[in-house]
């Protein structure tokens, strides 16, 4: 999985200091998560195809993650798109859209497809041979859920020594290399096992923006690859992340640490602080592979 | 007047072409007038203090004129503000702003009020002691109109001299700058004209974007300061005026010479030209006095 970060900090956006939205490479998809205003002149600048993305996934409805969805649709409109567009956030944001494109008179050259999600409990968003997205549902000041994306178990490794030796017709190599056993003309059954070494693991992304502390998350997110986890105030002002339901640097790395993640992202900084290192500062002692988010910066895992 | 060019780019948004938006200060007034995306990135970038903003004009519901909007206003419920805010522009606008505000849940610290324009024709939409607003009515694909900013007459030059000569009471000077004749205590009336001189000409700005060539627009135009008119085309790709409602350049230097203004100020370019040159090159054979606005460029007249 290759994550590109677009902007990473909250609330009131600057050039150098974007708001919430990032790229996610996986299995041949490229997935937009969050929109706030600009990300499509972020999108320009770090290269990525506008027609590669055809699912746009929205956590809440707060400005600084979606205010800049309704221009991105708008120049797909200008670039004469046709491929349909998926757009997956909570309930609303199908009118909030529709509204601005009518007010526009905008022609809508392609299928524009809404899945609004109410549902307070995790629910499977997309499905395909490849991969789950599934909804995190977490706490914040509006209705709000991240995103889970999950890979399928990929393809185990064919032990071609093991089925030459063993006779194996080629023709089943692909059935085999899914994971079936082989069978003879003759009814002899010969296990996946003795053929097939496992494939490599299947990954797994969590984004988790925005919310408050919520433990309740952490079995769903439990052993995913990567987690990225909003940490918008350190611990002097956590007496503002209840008011306003976000977390702390600290509070991140602990849900990293008993979700035993494999590595943490934090990101959504208020712009009070001056320095990115304080953040990892206050995390890693937590949880140690925790890193910072960047406007640009890429992760590969 | 001072004129800042926060973007002046037509249709997709780039980080180094930015949409319509420019501010405007007069008389003490700081009007931002359009709002494409990005423009509070602009407006930060360029170290325009928000709080002097406090009448906002949007000339259509194209999205490069004002989908920086809700996130300008966003950021002034974030920031605290506490002053009303005055926003004009076509009916519709106060829906879309609302909407967007009420399905964020945000709570709104200052007085929102909109005046939305349905009217086909000219317009009073703001008079104060110093200046007018009045809309231009404009020709494009959706309900569009400019702005025509207006400086009233101000006070007359005392001719400190005569007024001594002539035995003028000092308690007298601010009423006669005013325009007012002097009348002595015998009835004996001198006239305005003999104590003083006249005042600075009052300025004028004139914005026309978007829309294609009008020749309606001339009379109210006529002899402002300075124009910006769009050109969006360059003479080569008339049948996209048409076909788009915007205008090339040298139909906006020739609104511009009919109108006999100040000074033309093109801009609304369209991405395919790699060249601002090219504009003023069509545009100066038929109005000498024309120039290209720029992202960040700052014109005073």
């Amino acid at each position: 999985m290759k994550l590109t970060i677009l902007g990473c900090h909250s609330a009131t956006p600057r050039d150098n200091a974007r708001p919430t939205a990032q790229v996610l490479e996986v299995k041949g998809h490229l997935f937009l998560i969050d929109c706030g205003e600009g990300t499509q002149m972020a999108l320009r600048k770090h290269g990525v195809k506008f027609a590669r993305i055809k699912h746009i996934f929205i956590s809440h409805l707060h400005g600084d993650h979606v205010y800049g969805l309704v221009g991105l649709i708008s120049t797909f409109c200008l670039l004469g798109r046709e491929q349909p567009l998926h757009v997956y956030g909570p309930k609303g944001i199908k009118e909030m859209i529709e509204l601005q494109m009518r007010l526009g008179s905008s022609y809508m050259p392609f299928e524009l497809r809404f899945r609004e999600s109410v549902e307070p409990t995790a629910t499977l968003l997309l499905e395909d041979d490849s991969l789950t997205v599934t909804s995190i549902p977490l706490n914040h000041r509006v209705y709000t859920h991240g995103f889970l994306v999950r890979e399928k178990p990929g393809e185990r490794h064919l032990d071609v020594v093991a089925c030459e030796e063993l006779d194996v017709e080629k023709a089943y190599y692909r059935k085999i290399k899914q994971g079936a056993d082989y069978v003879r003309e003759n009814g002899e059954v010969i296990n996946n096992e003795k053929l097939t070494t496992p494939g490599k693991p299947p990954k797994s992304y969590a984004f988790c923006s925005d919310t408050m502390y919520k433990e309740d998350i952490i079995p769903q997110i439990t052993g995913v690859t990567a987690l990225y986890h909003e940490s918008t105030f350190l611990k002097p002002h956590e007496d503002l992340c209840k008011k306003t339901k976000h977390s702390t640097a600290a509070q991140a790395a602990t849900i990293a640490k008993k979700a035993d993640v494999g590595m943490l992202i934090l990101g959504h900084y208020s712009s009070r602080y001056k320095s990115y290192d304080m953040f990892t500062d206050e995390a890693r002692p937590i949880f140690e592979n925790s890193h910072c988010a960047l406007d640009g910066k890429v992760f590969e895992f």
